[in-house]
Formats: structure tokens, sequence, C-alpha cells
């Protein structure tokens, strides 16, 4: 057996930061991980207390971590030169506007740390061993209480001025058919206002989870995911499709994407066809452990850029 | 003064080929043009076989010419793995479908040879001398007989499996207001269906140079280009978006795009307000020059690797 020298001391740290919990690793890499822990998101105070213990603790008893990586719930500022680097600025969610995640981490911990959104976490953590191996050009879509994607241009996240928020693109509705207003706060009927969770919460009061797969909330649904894959088709010209989040552990809507999408389509995409649309529009392939695996990765790429 | 050596001797040549007509130009940097020429896009035949005169003379008069950048209309094959890169594939113009124009220069020519969409072409342009100096994310659209974007990414064009066509993103659109049915023969009303120029002659029996810029006509397509822009700013976050072509001449679109850009933002993206719109939303500088100045840097680029 071959012992590979420093590698044994290399601890990384994850964090997938997300709305709901906190869920945080500790790994030699990201597929050997020893340990994990998972924290409700409630206050700032409290949820980044239990994690900063967790790490501190891990220390002791597996030695140091050499970097950290933090995929989180955003919108997030991901701009190295602005002075709000690695807060979550305007979230909706309760008391976390405007909170320096990295920079409080970071101050308590002392790691050097690796910071994204955790649906960029999501994609690396797919790429590296997921749905989209070897695929250089691909999207990741997460569909739950929000909708945001992770994408990856010639196998490297792509972020503009600040992170594309796919969620908040503008689509056709039919209103005499689905004369719902829309959920955002900002646009009503936006992709997001139209197909996250809680839209479909709303417009049919029931939660999604207990309606049949034959309720017509999921053609109508089916359609909305078809249309914005439509877009991202558009855009982005990706070999790849990856839909998750909650939303789509409705598994039974993949087909009826997929089939809505070669309709709108119109035969105008070359590189999608009937024969490869099940490669195209997939579900991701870690399930729950995509972020962890991203944010492991982040950490990881930090470690060997020293 | 200071002769540098061989600089001297190193010519680039440029070729925009759009769908009306090829602008080729011989010049020793993008700035410093010696020779133009402009050929109607009839055949293949013809007009290939004009644009392959006019460099062998060039080379004649001036010296041979070290690498060639050709920009050209779509859609186009820029995979290099593929059989057909090079090609134009599937246009609907007249005689040019599966066009191999790379190969047929350069086996005329034998000069070594950059291939790149036109608006990839302008959005260099524009890069390197125009409205897009120093800013490292932005989109650049023609909208005219099609619609269609080059897009920087962190100061690198971005091409996925194929070039993204953004033309063809479906759009919301108010048939009690809208009832045209579109003109795209893939989509009907996407993007391009709505907001081409043929599409706004076709829906007002008009065609748009001669409607006035009180007519009913320019607040729809404000609203249609505005609608996109929001598009383009979810899914690149881009910090500055050029409209370009032959429908954009109409400058009194621009701050109808602007205003209802704002409008329908809600406010959402902090990149972008009432005190930086006009920044955001902006004409090309360099206006027909920016493709003969991107296939002229395309040229450059390549010059420069050997």
């Amino acid at each position: 057996m071959e012992v590979q020298g420093n590698a044994v001391n290399t601890l990384l740290g994850g964090i997938e930061a997300g709305g709901t919990k906190f869920n945080c690793a500790i790994a030699a890499n990201p597929n050997d991980v020893w340990e994990r822990a998972s924290f409700p998101t409630t206050t700032p105070e409290e949820t980044l207390g239990q994690v900063i213990e967790f790490f501190q603790a891990g220390a002791q008893r597996h030695g140091p971590i050499a970097t950290l990586g933090v995929a989180s719930f955003g919108p997030v500022d991901l701009n190295p030169q602005s002075s709000q680097y690695g807060f979550i600025t305007n979230t909706p969610k309760n008391g976390w506007s405007n909170t320096n995640l990295a920079g409080q981490l970071q101050g308590a911990l002392s790691i050097p740390l690796a910071f994204d959104t955790d649906v960029n976490g999501a994609a690396l953590g797919e790429h590296l061993c997921g749905a989209a191996v070897g695929v250089k050009n691909f999207v990741y879509v997460t569909i739950g209480t929000g909708i945001g994607a992770g994408v990856m241009v010639d196998s490297k996240l792509v972020n503009g001025a600040m992170h594309p928020e796919i969620g908040h693109m503008l689509m056709p509705q039919d209103r005499r058919r689905d004369p719902y207003p829309g959920h955002c706060p900002f646009h009503g009927n936006c992709l997001e206002g139209l197909a996250c969770g809680p839209a479909i919460e709303d417009r049919w009061g029931l939660h999604g989870q207990s309606m049949d797969s034959d309720h017509p909330a999921w053609d109508l649904q089916a359609e909305y995911l078809a249309t914005m894959c439509i877009n991202l088709t558009s855009c982005y010209s990706p070999e790849r499709i990856i839909l998750g989040g909650g939303v789509m552990e409705q598994t039974h809507l993949f087909p009826r994407i997929r089939h809505k999408f070669l309709d709108l389509a119109g035969g105008y995409f070359p590189q999608v066809s009937q024969g490869n649309i099940r490669s195209f529009i997939v579900p991701p392939k870690l399930a729950g452990r995509s972020g962890e695996v991203g944010s492991l990765r982040m950490a990881q790429a930090l470690c060997s850029s020293f």
C-alpha cells in the first residue's frame, strides 16, 4: 500500500449553506467524508455559532482543516472587488439580509475560504462525479423555494457582473389557461413567480406532494419548465440541462418536460433530438449530496492553488 | 522614430460575411486599414470568387497576408471537432446552406484562418475600441433581418455546444394587444418572430423606415426588446448590453427600451438603476465598422498565437 506523504494531513471543510439548513462536512477529499453535521437555518448568530463550533471541535479531533468551501443560498455578492464580497445581500430570508457570511466564518476559524452560490456548488459537484462528468457546457437548475442556476461554459462556472438569476426571466403565460398572477414579489409572473414550489402550492391551494401525478398542475408545470429549458438552450447552447430541487422529486415531470421541449423547439436546435433528449434534460446524480461534494471541491481547488 | 522590424510585413485580412454583403479589408492592424472592398452576397461561387480575387490582388500589391479573420452570418458550425467546422449550416439564405466557407477560403488563399459568427466579430470589435472597452461582461445584440448575440464573459466570447441563438427565446406576448402570430418559421412568436425587422414590416404592412417615431409599432417593439434585455440580464448578469443592427437605427427606441426595462425589472437587478441605465443599454460605437474591426482583431489574435 502506498502512503501519500502530506495528503493524510490535508483536511477540507465544506458548507452547503441553505435557507433551511446548513450542511457541514469535514473530509479528506469530496468522496471521503469523515464527519458531517446539519444545523437548521434560524438566526445568523445561532446557526453560524453551531457551524463554527462544529469545525473547531472537528479540528481538535482530526487535526487542522486546510481550507473551507462555502456554497451559499443568496443572493450573494461574488465580486472580490466589492466591500460586500462574501455577503448574503437582500434575501427575503428573515434576519439574513446583509450577513457577512464569508467574513464571519473566516474571522472565527482563520481558515482560507472559497465562496460561491449554492447552485454553483451543486453544479461543481455534478461536474466532478455526478450527471455532468465530462460535460463541458451545462446548466444545473434547482426548482424549489426559488429557481436558480449554476452555469458551466467550457468547464468553468459563469458569473457575470453578479450571479446569473435565471429565475427572473420573463415567460409566455396563457392567462386563459392559467390566470394565476404569479408569486414573485418583484415581477409577479416571471419564471420563478410561475413555477417555483410555493407558486404551485399557492395556485392550486395544495402542496405539490399531495397532488396525484395526473393533476393538471403537472402539465402546466412541465410546460413552464420546458419553456425555461428552451430559453436556457437559446442563451447558453448547453450539452446538458440538469434539473434538481424539491419540485423535481416529482420524477414524472421529466418525460413531460422532454416531450414539451421537443414540441416547443420545432426542430431548431440541432444538438437536441428525439434520439438524445433523455440525456439532454436529466436529474442530478448526486441528489442530496451535490452541494456537499461541490463545497468540498471548492475547498480542494483552493488548497491546490497554494 | 522607432521602426518595428517585422511588424511592417505583417498584414491582416478581415472578412465580415453578411447575408447582404461581404465586407473585406486588408490592414496592418484593426485601426490601420489599407484597402477595403464590398461584394453583394449572391451565390457562394460568385461572392467567394470576388472575395478570393480581392485578397489575391491585395497580396500582390502589399505583400503576403499573414492571417485571415472571418466573422460570418449563420448559423455556422464552430466546433473544431466537427466535420462541418467552418460551414454555414442550415441557413434560410438561398443557396448558402452547407457552404464550407472557411474551407473554401483557406483552400484558395492558403492563409491560416480564424472563424467565428458575425455577432461575435462585432462584439470583439466593440470590446477592442467601441462601446465595451474595459467591460468584461457584456452582450452585443443585433436586431435586423434576424436577432443574434455575441456574449462576452470575463473578456472571453462564449460559445456553448454551438453558438447561443438568443433570437429564439420564448417571450410573453399579450395577444389582445398584439395578435400577430410571429414571423419565425420554427417557433412563430419567439423573440425573433416578434421583433426582427421583417416581423415589424409584416405586422404593420409598412417598412420601419417609413413609420413615424410616434407610430404604435415602436412602443411595442421597445417592450419586446426591453423584455429581451431582462432575460439577457437574468441569464448573463452583464455590465452592459449593446443594441445594434438595422432596427436600432431608430434611435428613439433607446430611451423607450431603457424606461421599459426599469419598469419590468421591478428594482430586482442591483447593478442597473435609473442612475446608470443610460450606460447599461447603449448603441454600438463603431456602427458599421464593428464587424471589420472584429474580423481583423481575430486575424491579429491568430497571428500572435504563432
